[in-house]
């Protein structure tokens, strides 16, 4: 297996990517580990670390697409960025799957131009796991890719996030539920309502209605939605979160018996708090791509990237691709 | 000034509606209260409070729309139902505002199909105060009259929104922000991004786009959105708040000393906790209706029932729904 690693993406890249790229090729070596980038920053990292792992590879890149880069201008233009290489390679069946941690709209982008669609998929979906109370996490989809779906286009969602489900994380009868302000089968727009009838229809564990306020209690494995519902849903909770924890502190610091008090309290809410960091929930899938590409949050560190390899591995011996299209195009029983 | 109220609306009807008017009416010796609903249980409550003001009056109405009737059907059926009574005084101007607690979506029918819209309004918003951590709250609309809208609704709801903060609040030049999930001009849907100028070249205080993640830092006077986008914030950010205060509590039960830790916080956080009340932010008017009606919580207490009314006289001492139509006609600057 061949994975592709944007060496150049992310906050704090090279080091890190470098970092978390020995690591998977040391834990795993049937794997061939390919960093793309500038070689004059990557291989004295390699020197510093050690030994370079007989599976670990380096292919230069002389550009890189920055974080505040213009997507699609970025893509077209700097052809020999380490993403759109890494992109290239996946389309030229070079690589099995890419990773980066660099700019999301460009690695998007790079899906759809350089990779290509799967046939049959109107729009490619962001599927980042977010996290719940219970600790399992939701695959939530569209998150990012595309503002407006149709409801034609939230069925394949649900379609390809049940089978990511599946395929990579071994549930048998992923549960998919659909982003709405209430429960009952008529409640939301337009597109909800024309949505519903169409995943109740599909060949997947529909569970009905999933109301916002019900989402981080984590009440199924698929939670569909437009992009723009599902990251003013995202926002509003990561935005409430952080309001309540920075009121939490203020209270802390009131006085001495406050801050007594704060630190007997500490741990547990702490440890509570890294129940609700997105970062620690892995890669996000761009699905409905003909090849496997994976966004690996931007703050993002070794450990991040050497787990966005792992799951890049699952998916990869699974056939997450070729189930997507085979499905999309036979609409079988999942 | 005639006020009338919905005696029969809410979780606590008529008991509390008739103590909150009771209180309205001895406070306010210029405003008629006017209580509708079911004589045979309103009387025997004004006869306990002891005495009866004189500016307090009550008219029969037979009929009681309860909070799972079917909006439309009920306002339809109930011809004699107290809130659909209480809309024929505004409409025939028998009183010049109305409050409920009572359902909703048959206030809001209410509002269309008895009193009517203001000419030119396309679709009227209900606009209640969304709690901010700064304490000064917003109003955001519209928050569940439509779910969706277009950009020309929701330069309508940005007009009436200031007005209403103008006119009930006292805010010289509200700032209005667009519910979004980024700052940048061109972030968002297809319906933002074609509200985004037309609120640019509004006789309004457009601040422009507002990240769902900073609504609860209060960074505008008026929030626009659509009713769909806005439920889901609003859902979301209870959802997390919610599920973050029952963690807390679960790790103050967890031993004896962060039972003893807990106490020492306790006072604070219920503080904090309260500021995110939407109950205690007043009852939120329907706006772009010919004639005033507001919306109370379902679980108004005495407190807030006088509240409203309070809210009412204010709206209708400054020529609200006057002001409304002026403006929606002229384009005149605010």
């Amino acid at each position: 297996m061949r994975i592709a690693i944007d060496a150049m993406g992310g906050d704090h890249a090279p080091d890190v990517v470098v970092a978390g790229a020995l690591e998977a090729a040391r834990e795993w070596s049937d794997t061939k580990v390919i960093l793309i980038g500038d070689a004059s920053r990557i291989e004295p990292l390699i020197a510093q670390a050690g030994a370079k792992p007989a599976n670990l590879e380096i292919r230069h890149a002389a550009e890189i697409i920055e974080a505040d880069d213009e997507p699609v201008k970025a893509v077209r233009r700097k052809k020999d960025a380490s993403m759109v290489v890494a992109g290239r390679m996946v389309h030229e069946q070079e690589a099995d799957a890419m990773i980066s941690a660099g700019n999301t709209g460009a690695l998007m982008t790079t899906g759809l131009l350089v990779v290509g669609r799967i046939k049959g998929i109107e729009r490619p979906a962001l599927a980042p796991m977010i996290p719940s109370i219970d600790g399992k996490g939701m695959l939530a989809l569209d998150l990012g890719a595309n503002m407006d779906a149709t409801a034609e286009q939230l069925l394949q969602y649900a379609i390809m996030g049940s089978i990511y489900r599946k395929k990579v994380h071994g549930i048998e009868k992923p549960s998919v539920g659909l982003l709405n302000v209430g429960t009952e089968a008529m409640k939301g727009n337009e597109l909800t309502k024309a949505a519903f009838p169409l995943l109740e229809q599909a060949p997947i564990h529909f569970i009905g209605n999933v109301e916002s306020r019900d989402v981080l209690r984590g009440p199924c494995d698929v939670l569909v939605c437009d992009g723009f519902a599902g990251n003013i849903m995202l926002k509003s909770v990561e935005g409430a979160a952080s309001v309540i924890f920075s009121a939490m502190k203020t209270e802390f610091m009131r006085n001495l018996a406050t801050k007594l008090a704060a630190l007997v309290l500490k741990p547990g809410l702490t440890r509570f708090r890294h129940s609700f960091d997105y970062s620690e929930h892995g890669a996000a899938p761009l699905l409905g791509i003909n090849g496997l590409l994976l966004k690996s949050h931007g703050s993002s560190d070794a450990k991040a990237i050497k787990n966005a390899v792992r799951q890049a591995r699952i998916a990869v011996q699974n056939d997450l691709v070729k189930s997507i299209s085979t499905e999309i195009s036979n609409g079988r029983e999942l």
